[in-house]
């Protein structure tokens, strides 16, 4: 049986990851990884081809893009328009329509397929806020993240005067209110109030219960864990009080990597154009016979 | 816009739920309901066409089989091949395969779409079981079922003798062991330890902890609710210990019925052919402009 061939671009946290997913998975086999410096080969990547562009590479049915999400759309049309289908975490939410559409036209035009926005919020949660309302379509899902670090957060902390390193932790508080808890590590001749004062005027952390304090270490307090809670209560028919949950408690990248390598595996099987998770079958993302699938799974 | 017209064959308990749910779906009309007496009609379906036969009714585009399971091949065989899709909560899980098969074939000659199995197990578990094990591929996942009434179970002790009414209660012990609750009303003349005795004897019940109790009134304890808790410890990629849960706490019927509704929806989305729920996309599921869900739900 052909296997799927698959490019890594980006090896970053998650490019680490996707591979590690990929050795794993029987029907893939890896193309090659995608780096901007293709000379910087660490030890683990030694048997694979590694270069500056995908198109360098041979016969690549799936770019898995591990970049960061906004250079996903410039990797995506670019590769669309050459064959190969593409995967991606995009996840600035506000925009996915956008993406969307853009790279529908392209694939369609180019009889390929990106699925994108796949990892877990956005991606596997979507199927199941999705479900969830297929379920009692009246109500309301409430999603609430963490304990768990927020990149996004982090990133804006990073981005103050006086700051060497942070670390902002995203906390449940139920109905998708959630508390930050920014850690900084503080520059000499900086004040902890100061950055405390940036942080909370910050747009990312005005609306939220925002804590900030001052670390020795960032790195010694960091973990790749996170977790999701998500509630429904709603209305199924004219029938009240419909209560659905969903839980999980993950190693982030791992999780995205998983099913990234999931959905590069269901863009083999659909129709040109750009989709997101909630616009496949959930079997297309498994490997196995699929009448053993059906018999194992429903 | 165009509505979809759908037929509920069989007005039992799941039928009348079904009808409930058609009526807060803004894209269905009900063409009609088909009872083996058709001059039976209570008052709530006054308004509605009352047939014997779904093939009496106009311009069906779906039928929504609220028949018993053992006759569900029956019913989608002959509508399938006179042009009408069909949905089902059939529920024999070991001959799941074998019913997608048989109505695979009828659906691609007349092109028509069967979506089987549809409900909450099997149906909307299967979508959440098939999701963890596309997140993290290898270990286990458990479903465990109840506090609530197991239908298969309760139907099993009213065949014993002696038995005037039944209640089977599932009871969740975790990692999918189940105690079973049994509730019995004793006719005259019987023993109860008799009764009790083969139970515990029938294939139902043989391999679970079972208890049996004799009460005056079976309909004084019996509700209609159902729960399940799912839960998947596993890998994705080579990262252990992803812990994935899954939680629901609802009506049995209006949960079965609305997602029948959801598969009626999709029904009209998919090429010709029969699927469980794992096969299709959940967006098909919804009513609303796609853009819309996606940019809500994704």
């Amino acid at each position: 049986m052909k296997k799927i061939r698959a490019a890594i671009v980006g090896y970053g946290n998650i490019g680490k990851f996707v591979l590690d997913a990929l050795m794993q998975a029987p029907d893939f086999e890896v193309a090659g990884i995608v780096r901007r410096n293709p000379a910087d080969v660490p030890a683990e990547l030694a048997g694979f081809k590694v270069v500056a562009d995908t198109l360098e590479l041979e016969n690549v049915d799936v770019a898995i893009l591990c970049t960061p999400t906004r250079e996903v759309e410039k990797h995506a049309s670019v590769l669309l328009s050459k064959g190969i289908n593409t995967v991606d975490s995009f996840d600035i939410h506000t925009s996915i329509v956008d993406l969307r559409r853009n790279l529908d036209a392209i694939a369609k035009e180019h009889g390929t397929v990106a699925i994108i926005s796949a990892g877990w919020d956005p991606g596997s949660d979507s199927i199941v806020r999705a479900l969830m309302q297929a379920a009692a379509p009246k109500g309301i899902t409430y999603t609430n993240f963490g304990p768990g670090m927020s990149m996004g957060h982090t990133v804006a902390v990073k981005s103050k005067p006086g700051v060497k390193n942070a670390l902002s932790m995203t906390i449940p508080l139920g109905t998708g209110i959630h508390r930050r808890m920014v850690y900084v590590e503080v520059e000499e001749g900086h004040k902890i109030e100061d950055i405390a004062k940036a942080v909370k005027e910050d747009p990312y952390f005005a609306s939220d219960e925002t804590h900030v304090f001052a670390v020795p270490s960032v790195d010694d307090i960091k973990d790749m864990g996170h977790g999701v809670n998500m509630v429904r209560k709603g209305v199924s028919g004219i029938t009240q009080n419909q209560r659905f949950e969903f839980n999980m408690s993950i190693n982030n990248p791992a999780l995205t990597a998983q099913i990234l390598v999931g959905v590069a595996r269901a863009s083999m099987l659909q129709r040109p154009g750009a989709y997101t998770m909630i616009e496949i079958p959930v079997i297309d993302m498994l490997h196995g016979d699929r009448e053993e699938l059906v018999r194992h799974l429903v």
